[in-house]
């Protein structure tokens, strides 16, 4: 199964002219097409090779004994090689060793891997997020002691929220953290979902803890953030231990730990108490990642529904035999599994034309020469970020049910190969915040909290492509401008209606989030639609135009139902009597 | 977790009054409420006790071992104690030993079974459909042979149609069948995807074959049925063996096996070349079973989400703490997880009612006494059938995933007990018949076939159903009235179109029966809605109708996306380049 690295390059420079943006950033002596292009072919070489062969045995998970992980079969050997290339540094900083690359081809090798092997991208995953978090939080010393090992990949990393009575709401995280006479800390505590907590692919692990010193106000308010090195500076080994890892429906290739910090030795980042603050500079790039998942794990499932699809002859066209010398026709002859493959395609494309320029709106808050510009973009990104983390989570678990669907029977069984991608996906729903907890977040904090700015500023962007469009797809420019109208109106009502009752933003809030979602890839789709046109070579662009009018005609509708389901309020929902919910 | 008795008594005696329903059939004399009841605490009783314990269990797996099936630990057991107690024979005909009540008692003990353990309840449903096929087109001599050990449920029964090369285009099949002097058949070709193809549960398993008689004209019109027991009536072993139990995404505790047919001993079930009209017996029976198991586990699904919904606490409600005395509120306080949770409530009872629905049409089309009634129920039967089998299927996969989402991070792991619903559930969108097939089903020969005698039928009760909610339910009797125009025009739109392009039956197949479903569940949520008006406990009365109104306000909105999809007809599915469709 090949990465779809045509239309990456699809993407990346026609869609979304990645060297005009590296231009207006003045980052083009530094990187340009060639250098977009060597990064996704070599590192579509090492996922081909390395990766997607060990992705089925990965699914018979990890093994826990006397506090040792061992990873699945190839595991260790292909992570070796991914370091030895020199991948964990792509994007890190110069002066500790990494290649610093613009965010951008981080999103590139983390979409390539993780089509090839979701279970094993996770490793260095959780890494990058260490990285960027030490990077912009850790003081000069932290920096220069763990990010050199993190950034050769010798020393992976992790994020350590959750505990059992804590999940959505970190606030009640109860881990303590008592500060010694030589200014280190104790961190004492459990924490549960520790994705690659525990392994046996590094030398050592860097775990980023959030936890409570003595003294510390209640809530989210009194979270502090310790780096925890599995093994200390000193060579001995530190005080936290695997106790536990979980079975899960996926992804059993990644270890999921809980671990147990038994006075373990802790550096503390940055200031006392701001702990959640730095745990976002993680938690909304591990948002756009996870968002990238649903995409990239959503196309391995396509790759495989498209090959059967061709290959697969069950009964005749209604309009016809359309393989007369076979038994019967290839099942993408009917209408139907048209449809399922379409949605795929319309979900998957759309959804990484969204992630991409959600990267560049990433490098444009840092590297944009004008503050207007950073500005901008920080606000489009602030809007996008949970969008893109629940709409293409959920719609990736779509886009791979549909997949098993392409399949009929046979894509229930292991053996066909794209069941587990829909295993492996749960957990993309759930993870680094639920759908629910996105929607919340977008409603209350990044819609209402500030006034509309951020879907204005998505809006203006929103009406530039339906002008671009105005020529050639005049009726995909109308109906962006009428959906533009509408989304301002109905995030007005939704705003009046929470100064009466502040229930109606959790009570709309996902089907706003749905809504918003579908309006944005309508955007992108209308992008791409005006690169097909452009392209080279006619066939292939006119099929991204056929995907756009697919998505525009079968997709976009369900628009509707967000909107009335959302018109409705929060009455149907608070004002239910207790029976309404018992079992 | 108790069975929903409460619920499913509600739905019987006073949303669908089986009484009277029984009365009309001049069964109550045989039948009554206090049978039902008596039936439904007894399976219930029976299904804690004994399946639901064995649940988690049996994800175990089963395994094969020199032709051997040994299935999960307690399956054998529990299969004892349900023959022992006379389930087995519940609906078989008196004269060969079963108890001959009317079909709605098998659906009553299908549904509460598989909410308890779907991989268990699938070995005694197995059987249902070869009794109903035996009992109907079986010689005189065969039924004498067969019935009595499958009633007692010493032995066990199959379906046995798939080969790897024939799935959905069953006409594809080349098993062969040999007529031989003394009058048997030599029955030798590979079946795959038998589910309950061999087992340690029974002394026998006989198994209905579809095969080929060597002078067989193509396709369909060749295919005959014959019973191929496992052990021949000499006692000496059949030539037909287990090659193979395949490895699944979930119904781990069913065997699904590959079976070798190796010149094994059959007898011919009625005329050759009839096999696919005795099939459908057992088809459109087991159709309605499985679109029964969407309901049945998603209402496990649910009960163990609205359990952890009401203990799991985290963060406070956005109108001001709830639990003030807990360090958080409980999360069914949160807008959106009691949107989830309606959501569940919603397709689950009114899924349930359809399939009772269903199930009293059963009844009709048998006992009616007079020939307009019963062709009426046919009609309507045939028409739901597929609409039951492919909504539920669809809707109660999503349900089981929303019972996920209701865990958040949780819902994922094993030890929670709800994702092994979603990996048992994927199945029901598959096997007999996947959602396209069905969608072709309804819209070629339920709908435009009979020119829509069927919808007719149907659309008479629903203006019924309007005409009784006109009172106490304004709006939606208004909405059904508005519905049935509605569902009128676009079917004959559909038909307008197909008979310039046929291929539009197929591009609008799927989404015409997901605008029917929700169109049928808005008409029995209005039943439900009245009902719980006029229930003795006002305060379980009123959460129903509360449900109802949830259901209207943001479930069926849905029908506006379906719509807009099915009109935009065939184009954006035929007229689209080939690399639309590559990987």
């Amino acid at each position: 199964m090949p990465s779809p690295i045509k239309d990456i390059r699809f993407t990346l420079h026609d869609v979304l002219n990645f060297s005009d943006h590296y231009a207006a950033l003045g980052l083009n002596h530094q990187v340009d097409a060639d250098l977009i292009n060597m990064v996704l072919d070599e590192a579509s070489r090492f996922a081909q090779a390395e990766l997607e062969p060990i992705n089925a045995a990965g699914d018979q998970g990890c093994v826990l004994a006397d506090g040792v992980v061992t990873t699945p079969p190839g595991f260790k050997e292909a992570y070796r090689k991914y370091i030895s290339t020199g991948w964990a540094g792509l994007c890190g900083e110069a002066e500790y060793g990494g290649q610093a690359l613009p965010e951008a081809f981080g999103f590139m090798l983390e979409e390539i891997c993780c089509t090839a092997n979701m279970a094993w991208t996770m490793y260095p995953g959780l890494s990058r997020g260490c990285i960027a978090a030490l990077s912009e939080h850790g003081s000069a010393e932290q920096k220069s002691r763990f990010l050199p090992r993190l950034l050769t990949g010798e020393w992976t990393g992790t994020m350590c929220l959750t505990e059992p009575h804590a999940g959505s709401d970190v606030g009640l995280a109860r881990t303590q953290a008592s500060l010694q006479a030589d200014g280190t800390y104790r961190i004492a505590g459990t924490k549960i979902f520790i994705s690659a907590g525990e392994h046996d692919m590094a030398d050592n692990i860097v775990h980023l803890v959030l936890a409570r010193t003595p003294d510390a106000p209640g809530g989210t308010r009194g979270i502090s953030m310790f780096v925890v090195p599995k093994i200390n500076l000193d060579g001995t080994r530190n005080a936290v231990k695997c106790g536990n890892i979980e079975e899960k429906m996926g992804i059993h290739g990644n270890s999921t730990c809980e671990l147990l910090f038994e006075d373990a030795v802790g550096y503390l980042v940055g200031e006392e108490n701001n702990g959640m603050r730095y745990m976002f500079t993680m938690m909304n790039a591990a948002r756009l990642a996870v968002g990238l998942q649903g995409v990239s794990v959503a196309q391995a499932a396509y790759n495989r529904a498209s090959e059967y699809a061709r290959e697969r002859l069950q009964m005749r066209a209604l309009s016809g035999p359309k393989a007369p010398d076979k038994v019967a026709d290839p099942i993408i002859w009917h209408p139907d599994v048209r449809r399922l493959l379409l949605t795929q395609r319309a979900i998957i494309e759309g959804g990484r034309t969204l992630v991409y320029y959600v990267a560049q709106l990433v490098e444009r808050t840092s590297h944009a020469p004008d503050e207007d510009s950073r500005e901008n973009a920080q606000l489009q990104l602030d809007f996008l970020t949970p969008i893109a983390k629940a709409l293409l989570t959920e719609l990736g678990f779509e886009s791979a049910n549909l997949a098993v669907q392409t399949f009929g029977g046979h894509g229930f069984i292991r053996e066909a190969g794209v069941e587990q991608y829909v295993r492996d996906l749960r957990i993309t729903l759930l993870y680094e915040g639920t759908t629910g907890i996105q929607a919340l977040d977008l409603v209350g904090r990044k819609m209402l909290g500030n006034q509309g700015a951020g879907l204005q500023a998505f809006g203006d962007f929103m009406l530039a492509v339906a002008d671009e469009a105005e020529v050639e797809f005049p009726d995909m420019a109308d109906k962006l401008r009428g959906l533009h109208e509408d989304w301002a109106r109905i995030s007005m009502e939704i705003g009046g209606r929470a100064m009466q009752d502040p229930e109606e933003v959790g009570a709309a809030s996902v089907d706003y989030l749905f809504y918003s979602g579908y309006v944005v890839l309508a955007v992108f789709w209308t992008k791409i639609a005006l690169a097909g046109r452009q392209h080279e070579h006619a066939d292939y662009g006119a099929s991204k135009v056929d995907i756009a009018r697919f998505y525009f005609a079968r997709v976009l509708p369900r628009t509707r139902a967000h909107e009335l389901a959302m018109a409705s309020g929060a009455g149907n929902l608070m004002q239910v009597g207790e029976l309404a919910f018992t079992a």
